[in-house]
This record gives C-alpha cells, sequence and structure tokens, in this order.
C-alpha cells in the first residue's frame, strides 16, 4: 500500500487548503473556476444542502458492503474518478499517480482524451486498475476513431462520450489576458487530437465541425467499438431517453462541475428525473459537488449506481501525488461506512429513496 | 472595427471593476445606485438566481443564427443600449462613442432626451446605425413635439416613451447634501428640456404637470408622429393591456433599472404576465438586470424579443470609450453563441419557454 | 416652520448613522435593540422585503391627497409618533421637542405612561397638536385611573392601552451587568408611575399584580374615561375579536418593536389575519419596522389605516432634535407622495389590496 | 444557593463568548463541533428560526406554573440536563458541579457512560437530585450489565440508551493530526469501559462489535433493569414505534447535537411525526439547539415533555463552574417564565400546538 502519511492533508476537511497551498496560482485558479458567474458550480453543492437522510437505528452494522460493479467491472466502492483533463497540472507524476492510487484500492478510474500523459503511459503505470477512457470528439472521425482503438488495446473497458461540449463554456477567469494556461497544457495522446473551441467566432456565429454531432454520431462511435458507451452531461429526461434509445449502456447527470453552461440546473436536481426515465435500463451515473460519504449516499439514494469525483481528486493529487489520492479514496471509504452505519444501510441496494428526504 | 484592445477590460467579469477606477465617485454613486433601500436592484439580479436553464445535447450547433428585426429594424443580436441619461458623465465622447459603437457592430442603439449631446450630433457620429429615441414627456406638449419631430429627422427609427417617471424616485445618494452632480448634468438636447422632478413639495403633495399625463397622452403623441412607438416601463399585464389598445407597437418590462419605485417587482418576475396578456399582439422588450449571455437566453425564453443594456453600457464606455462598447458587444455575442449552443439552441425562435425551468 | 437645516441628517439613509453618532452609548444599546436573540427584530423588517408593490402607469398623479382622520382626528398624513419611553435619553427636550414638531407638521403623536416629561408639560410644549396617551396598566389601579384623567385634562384625544407587556420581555444587552440605563432613567409623569416588570422572579414564577389583568379591564378603563381606546399589542385573529367585542375603537397591529416576545411573528405578517378579521370594525393601526414610503404605503395597502414610527422618530430625536423631527416627518411625506405617484394611486382609499404582490 | 455572582457571565448572550476565553483550544474544538460539513449542527439552530409564536394577550398570567414530572420524578422546570461526556474536560470539579447545581435547583441531570468522574462520585457530590443514567452499549454484555447495576445503586431514576452511535460520525476536528485531546480523555466509570469507534476499518468496512445489535438489545437492557428506559437518537416515526412496541417508556428525539450524522434533519423538524407516532405512549424528550425560553416554549408546543440543555449546560460549566450552571438554570427559568406569561400561558398543559406557526 501507498505510505498515506505523505499524503499531505489528514481529513476531508483541510484538503482543499492543503491543495491550494501547494498548486501553481493559475493552474489552481483554472481547476477552481466555473463558467459565467459561477451559479452552476454553487448551485452543485447548494442542492445537497437542500436535503436530508432519514437515519434508522439499532440496525446490524457490525459488517457493510459497499463492494459494486460498474457496466460489469468489480470495483470496492461505489464512486470513481471523474475524466478530468491534465493531471499534469498539478503534480509531476501526472495521470500516472492518479491510476496506480486507483489501481490499489480497486477503484474505478476515467481519463481525458486531454490527459497530461497518454492512454498508453497510463497503462503501463496500472496495468491491473479498472480503467475507462473518456472521449471528445474531434472534428475528423478518424482521429476519434483512432482514440477509441488505442483505448481498446489499453485495456480500457468503457468508453465515456462527453455530450455537453460542443464549444467551451465562457470562463472568464481562463480567458483574461496574460492567462498563460491554455498555452501551456500538453496533451498525452498527441498533437493530432484537438481541445473544444473557446469563444466562438462571433461575426460569423460559427462554431467549429465536431459542433454539428448529433445523435446520429452515437450510432458511428458503436460501430467502431465493441466497449460499453456512456454519454456524459446529459441533465434532462428527454436527452436520457435519446441516450437509451441509441444504444448508450449508462449516462452521466453532470453539468461537467458548473464549467460548461452556467445557469443549467444542479447535477442533484436533475438526477431523479433521469433515473426515473432511464433508471431501470442503463446504468445512472452522477458527477456534481461529491465532497463526502454523506454525498455519496444521497446521490446514491436517488438513484445514481456511482458517484464521480473531479475537484476532490485533483485537490489530492495536488496535495501528495498517489500517496493523496489513496489518502482520499481511504478516507472517503472510511465516511461512507461510517455514513450507511449511522443511516442504518448495509448493504448498496439498502440505500434507496426512502433515506432522502427534503430539508424543510 | 474599432480596436477592442483599447477597451480597458477583457471580459465580463472584469468590466465593472475596470469601470470604477475610471470613474468619478459622485458620478459613479449615480450610475450605481437605485431608489429607496434598492431592494428592487438587487432583486432584478436575483430574479436570474431562481431560474435555471435546460440544456439540449447533440445538436447541431455548428452554425448559429441569432440576428433579428426589432420593430422592422434589422439588428444583428437580440440585445440593444437602453436610453439612459447622459452618457458624457463618464466619458468625453459622450453618446457619439456609444453610437459609433452600436452602428459598427449594427446594435441597436436608443438614447434619452437627457441626453449630454444632442440627437443630432448622435446622428452626426453614426449616421447609419439602427437607432430609436426615448422621450420624457415636457410639462408642455410643444416642448414634447419639437423633440418627436427633431427624432424623426435625426434618423430615429421608434419612439421610446418612458411612462413610469411621473416623479423622479427617492434616491437617497443623489439627493444628500452636497452631491453636485445634479447641477453639473449637461442636457445635449437644449435649455428647454426639463428632468423629472425629484422630490414633491411636501406640504401640498403637488406634484408637476407632467405627472397628469394619462392614457390619452399616447393617442396625443401618436398624432404627432409615423414612428412606431414602444412604452417603457410596464410591470402589469393591466398596464400591458392598455398600450396596446393604445396602439403601442411595443412595451419594455422594465422598473428603469430599481431606480424608480423601490418594491417594484424584478423585471423578470414581470415578464411573464406581461407576455402572456400581449405577447402575441406586441413586441414585448425587457430591461433590469442584464449581464451575460445566460441572461439575454432567459429572458429571450421568457418571451422577450430583445433585451435593453443599461448599466453594462455606462461601464463599458467608461471603462474604454467607444473601444469599450465595441468589445462589451462582442463579448456579449460570443458569450449568447456559447450560451445558445450548449443549450441546443441554434435560432432565436427555438429559444422558448422549455428552456426555463425555476430553481429548486 | 423649523428650520431643517439644523436636523444633523439629510435623507432617510444617513438618519440612523447620524443618530448613532450622537447618542450615548447605553442608550444607543437600549433603542437599537430587542428582545432575545433579536429574531423579531430582523422579521419585522424581512416581512417588508417578502413583498412587492405593483406599480400602475399613466395616472394622473399631479396632484394627491393623502390627509386622513384618526379615530376622527384630522392629521396631515397616514402616519404618527408611536408611544416610545424616555425621549430625555437622546435629547436634552426630550418629548417637547417631538410634540413641537408633530404640531407643526400636523401629525398625530403620542406619549408613553413612561415619558421623560409630564403630560402636562408636552401639552404645554405644543398645545394644538393631535395627541394621544399611551397607558401601562398600573399595580393600583387608582393610579391608573388618575393617568386617564390627567390624559383627558391634558387634550389627548385617544388612550393607547398597551396589552403586550405583563412581564418586560427579556433584553440581555440592558441586563448585562454594569449597565447604568434602568436607574438613569426619569419618569416624567410621577413617582407613583410603576415600569414594567423585568425578570420575573424564578422561584416562585411569580409576576406582578398588573400581570393578572385580563379582558375585563377593558371594561374598566372604558369606566372611566369618554375617550376612544386602542389596544397596542394585537398579534392574532382572535385577540382583534376579543377587543373589538369589548369596546376598543382601534387595535395597534405590533410586537412592540421586536422588545417583547423574541419568535412573535413580524407585524406585517400578523396584519392581515387582524384586517380581514376585524378591518370593518375597528380601526387598525400599525407598527414595526416602518422605514420609508414605500413600506407606510405596503402596510396600508394590507389594511392599515395608519403606521406607528418608533425608532425612526428617536434617531431624528438624536440627530437634531425639534429640528430633526420635523426633518423625518417632512421626507416621509415627500417619499410617501412618490411613492403614491410611482404607484399611481393619487388618495389613500386608492392603495388597496390590490397594489400589494408576494415577492417571488 | 450558590453564589451566582460567580457565575463568569450575566446574561445568556454573553454566556457562549464567557466559556471560549475560558476553554482550552481542543476541548473548545471538542464541544464546538459537529460532524461533516456541520450541517445538521446548523439546521439544529435554523429549525427555530423557521417557526413562530403566537402570543394571546390579557391573560392572568400573575402565577405560572412550570414544575413537572419526568417519567414520575418531580421537577422543577421541563428541562434537563443532557447526557455529555467528560464535563472534566472544561472545569475541575467536572460532573460533581454540574450535579450540584441541578441539584439544588431541582433540576434533572442526566449523565453520560463517559463521565469524567465515576456515577458514584456523582452521586455523592448530589445525592438527593434527580438523576438519569446515559447508556452506551460495550462490546461485552456484562460490562453494559455491570453499568445498569451501579446506575440503580446510585439512585438513577431510568436509563437513557444512545442509539444512534453504533459508530462515531466522522468529526474532522477530532481528527486532524496532532489532536492530543482523544487520548488525554478520563473514563471516570472505569477502564473497561469502551467509547464508541472512531473510522471504521475501511478495507472491510468492519465495525465493532456493539454495531451489530439490534431492537433486541432492548429487551434484553429491560430484563437486567427496573429503571425505565429512554431511547436518545430517535429521527423517524418508523423508530419510534419500534421503540414503543419495546418497552421504552420513552425516547429522545436528537441528532446527537450535530455530531454523529451531518445530514440528519434538524431535531426540531424532527419532532412532530414521532410526536404523532407515539405521543400518547410514550414521554417524547427533545434537544437539539436549545438556547432560550422561547425555544423550549417552542419545543414543548410541538409536543415535547422536556427539553435537553447540551452545550449550554458546557458553557455554563466552562465559565464558572456549579455557579455558572446554577446561573444558566436560574435564566433559564426566567426567560421560560417571561415568553409563557408573553404568549399568555399559564401552565405547560396550556403550552399545545395553536402556539407555533410557520414562520412566513
Amino acid at each position: 500500500m501507498t505510505d498515506e502519511s505523505q499524503a499531505g492533508f489528514s481529513t476531508l476537511s483541510d484538503l482543499e487548503e492543503a491543495a491550494s497551498t501547494k498548486t501553481d496560482k493559475s493552474a489552481w485558479a483554472y481547476i477552481q473556476g466555473g463558467a459565467g458567474e459561477e451559479w452552476t458550480l454553487k448551485a452543485n453543492r447548494d442542492a445537497f444542502h437542500r436535503r436530508t437522510l432519514r437515519p434508522r437505528v439499532l440496525v446490524d452494522v457490525e459488517n457493510l458492503e459497499f463492494g459494486t460493479t460498474l457496466l460489469g467491472t468489480k470495483v470496492s466502492a461505489p464512486f470513481y474518478v471523474s475524466p478530468t483533463a491534465s493531471h499534469g497540472l498539478v503534480h509531476q507524476d501526472a495521470e500516472a499517480a492518479t491510476a496506480r492510487a486507483g489501481s490499489k484500492a480497486n477503484i474505478l478510474a476515467s481519463f481525458s482524451t486531454l490527459s497530461s500523459i497518454s492512454m498508453e503511459d497510463i497503462a503501463k503505470a496500472a496495468p491491473t486498475g479498472p480503467r475507462w477512457f473518456q472521449l471528445y470528439l474531434q472534428p475528423e472521425f478518424s482521429t476519434t476513431k483512432s482514440l477509441v482503438e488505442r483505448a481498446e488495446k489499453a485495456n480500457c473497458k468503457a468508453i465515456i462520450l462527453t455530450v455537453d461540449m460542443p464549444v467551451a463554456g465562457t470562463r472568464d477567469k481562463e480567458n483574461q489576458a496574460g492567462s498563460p494556461l491554455a498555452s501551456s497544457i500538453v496533451l498525452g495522446n498527441g498533437r493530432e487530437v484537438v481541445r473544444p473551441l473557446r469563444n466562438p467566432i462571433v461575426d460569423h456565429a460559427h462554431i467549429r465541425k465536431e459542433a454539428s454531432n448529433t445523435w446520429d454520431v452515437i450510432d458511428r462511435v458503436l460501430e467502431i467499438t465493441r466497449l460499453p458507451l456512456v454519454l456524459k452531461g446529459i441533465l434532462t429526461r428527454e436527452d436520457a431517453r435519446r441516450a437509451a434509445e441509441h444504444g448508450a449502456k449508462g449516462v452521466v447527470v453532470s453539468n461537467h462541475g458548473g464549467r460548461q453552461l452556467d445557469r443549467a440546473p444542479a447535477s442533484l436536481d436533475a438526477l431523479p428525473e433521469v433515473v426515473k426515465e432511464v433508471g431501470s435500463e442503463v446504468e445512472v451515473y452522477f458527477d456534481g459537488g461529491i465532497r463526502r460519504g454523506s454525498d455519496i449516499v444521497m446521490a446514491l439514494a436517488l438513484g445514481a449506481r456511482a458517484v464521480g469525483l473531479g475537484r476532490l481528486v485533483f485537490w489530492a493529487l495536488a496535495a501528495g501525488g498517489e500517496a493523496g489520492v489513496s489518502r482520499l479514496l481511504s478516507l472517503l471509504k472510511a465516511d461512507l461506512a461510517t455514513v450507511m452505519a449511522l443511516t442504518g444501510r448495509r448493504t448498496l441496494s439498502e440505500i434507496d429513496n426512502s433515506l432522502v428526504d427534503a430539508a424543510r
């Protein structure tokens, strides 16, 4: 096991502060920031504050079980590393550190098209860890195809296709004059890979070619891979229905951490309608504001199969590299166990809707 | 095109701060302030925070179209410069700068009876730009008539008649002893022009003659002009109905930027009832709290045909004169395009009521 | 007229600050403080923030009329000086200054049993001003009777009987060790007058004799005076009904400025149920949180006949004595006129329930 | 009587501050802190802010009666000392001081399994005071049995069994590296006594043996004692029903002061459903956020028979030992009397549901 004493923080409460002190200022602004006024960024957390958990007592919770399968892959807990870009921004070991920590804890880690090191190097760092690949559609479908094929070879078990980024959200902090970040980002998966466009050219109101993709593209991607496809960035029942109809095996209810459409609803508020619509047909994942065990339990009670960790992993990686991420995963498991015990839930299937109530 | 690098700010987030550092303290208090306790001023923004946008994904948004017509005049985007008084307070080029920037971007600009330079000088600065004239009823109807006739000659395409100012709102910051602002304001449209009365004489509870105007005055104004008439300052369905009955071609749902009646509802909260009442008969405009593309989209989704920019334009003018205003208009177009792409709306007609939801 | 230039403040916005700088610290704590955690004190203001006014435009408001009668007495505006104790705490002229300012403006002033100078001296200071006397029931009914008889002779036109103070509320700031205030307060109406008890003796849970008064006491007071009786401190429909049944001619919906029962509802929230119950039978007055013309109009729209000014008058008196109070009354009239003009209401009878809406 | 002048504070408003200055920093963090993000800790207070009291006037409140019986024991007021661990953390006299103050005021005091001094020493300090014993189930039932038998001998009148702590909540402040508190805590009831486990071992998701207890354990405890049993930590109607079915004579609606499950509902919000379910069968107690007389009255109006004081007692003990606790109990009685007088309630039975309303 990793030596968690090198994590750089000791509890979930001191993680963010520990990370901020070790991170370059412009990278920190990039990680923390959201789109527009950051309303949706804040709304993601507020949505947890508007709900309570109804605890039951005197249940035998001496032994708990929270291992699960995610599209068939066995993992040790119902949370996973979300596919965020450029881990190298906060630690020199980049995605290799994240992958090793995930692998050792048997936690699913997903990696971005825009990772700092290549997916092959990630696979080398942690060959056996459960891994998924996140795909951004590229201007040329041939590039998209090449990425998918490499992901299969690199032993990824599923493809997460991000559908909420035909263009990048307006992120003023990144756009402010003099911000050196965009140009310094290294894309490990190759020179042909393209980042989503920022600030569409206004006089023509023209966005880039990949913004023309419609639901047909799902069919095209499914033709080129045997891996299950998960659509990330679904916030409405209507799109959830179409995802299921087009053969996706899973959806991620997500607003991209508040970084795309400001005024998009809090992910947690969108979760119930998606679960109601397709919860019995596909696996519904969730990200947006997870900080603790109680958040995990709340999202699961509302129907999520597992929840993604975005900023949390960035913070842990910044604070202590692999040791930091390992510590984070341990703390979350302990906190999840504590919350399950205190709500009287022994297994994930007992975390059902009766556990959540509106805060009054 | 204007050199936007001279704008004095780079994003919508740093605009207000940039403006404040370049503006005289008493002028800043005038621009920023509202009536009474400034409850309505704040409510205008809060109303946006209580709603969310429901984004749809995998729509072909490679090319967007947001040009439109406002009472027949073609413009490049569904927002316009609101008619605010005295641009000279924040920049020596005054309304000439605003007019040039609007004209170059093909954005409708409206100018106040209380402009710092005359409407003829504004026309000279930007002869071809789409322009409307805002009218304050004067104590003598002959003065009112003269203003309207000059507006027609100055190539204005419509008259915006402000109806929410029979008397000026109570604005304590302007009234505080020693405030030199009121006396220093130059009225470009001539000495005979009168500003709305402040602080009615209390012992007689008597307000000035022009406060006696009723709906009949609409008929009188329509008799003296061939231009379409827009009533600005409508907040109820009842008044919207009367506006339509009296022949107005448009109404502006507005509380005068929170500067008139404190405790008036947020403009955005009043918008749906006005749209429901007269939306199929007249064009419904909106102002009050617009700061970004998501705000524009939200107001349009609730039924506005276009939205007015008040303080935003003052800030941009203060920050960089014509270049500042040009930069503002560019940023808003880019942000509008981004929000349309991220919500899956290709045209203005697709921005309908299904896009807005109450925040939970 | 009084020279308002000596008022010590210029607008309603700078009044409180001006007063605080001229007032002794312990007196300021006494004036500003409320009971308990001061929840009700804050709730009084918050209740205004939860409602809006629906303005109507293009109404002839050149001449307004807001004079009225209060239990038959003609006054120049629908607000009055609430009966607060000990004006001498903040100005040496005490109630004499307040009375003179009220009289000159033809505004009703009511004075407390606990006034700093005697009711006879108040009458001498302003013989013709409309005046009411506020009564605290005394341990001996003979003392109560004497006070009422003196009030009649002093030309008071009504008796306001305070019914929400069988014991004083828990006001920690006043009770904190070393507070010299209680002992320094002078009661102008004589040595036999008793202040309501603070901090009931706990071991016996015994409060003082006057706390035993029930509705019968209304009958006894009515037997000893020909003046109309107003009950102050009514917050429920049930008590409003009993007040009407026992012959009161008016009630004041009030929570004693948040100084008695903390957790009592905001006065404005209690107003509609009282108006609905007895509004067609007795005059319903209101106090609690009035700061501006919009507040006056809102309370009137909810059914109040007039509203009382408590802390506002203390502040004005502290800031400038008689000139301060005169200035306050002028500013409120001007602001009331402005709000009436901006809402399209020419007379008090037009300020009806259709003007108020819940803030969304 | 104790000399309350040595209390170290004078009112309920300056108590917390007085305590903080006299308390060791890590002990203060322990007392003040809650679990997780401390959402539930704050929610406990917020729940009071969302309700108001409807006061009635002109009721004879010269003499009040608020003595009561709690499971048969006569006490002087409907509040009691909650069973909190380790009073020695804040004062050298520890539970002896608390017990003496409670006894002199004839207020029920309950003491924790984790008290700093033994229950026998507590009994010696205040032999006649009404006392209950709080029980944490121990890994070995023989230890549990021994504790219960000692409690009976020590003249405790009831057993409060805490049921919301199969494992300790996640309290980051206590867990942060270097916190010396946990190791320094003395358990007065003997070496064999075990504190609830913190941070379950994650790889096995295994909690300790006592976490396996189910409702059967109630039956086992009832077999070994003749004392009435009260279950503490009930927040749902379902668990309240089971408590009654298993023979508990009382339940405490409590979320452990926000120290166990963060996101548990505010105690006050959970109270009505428990009262509705079992209020006619068992005595319903309450703790969570009580600070003043109005809080006591509000909880009683919602159906509680009495309310527990947790942090309040810690603060008073820290501020002035026995004198501090005596002062606290006096102030609460005076404030309770004041609130009863101001709401027109002469006896506890008159404090019924008609007194509480939702704040608007």
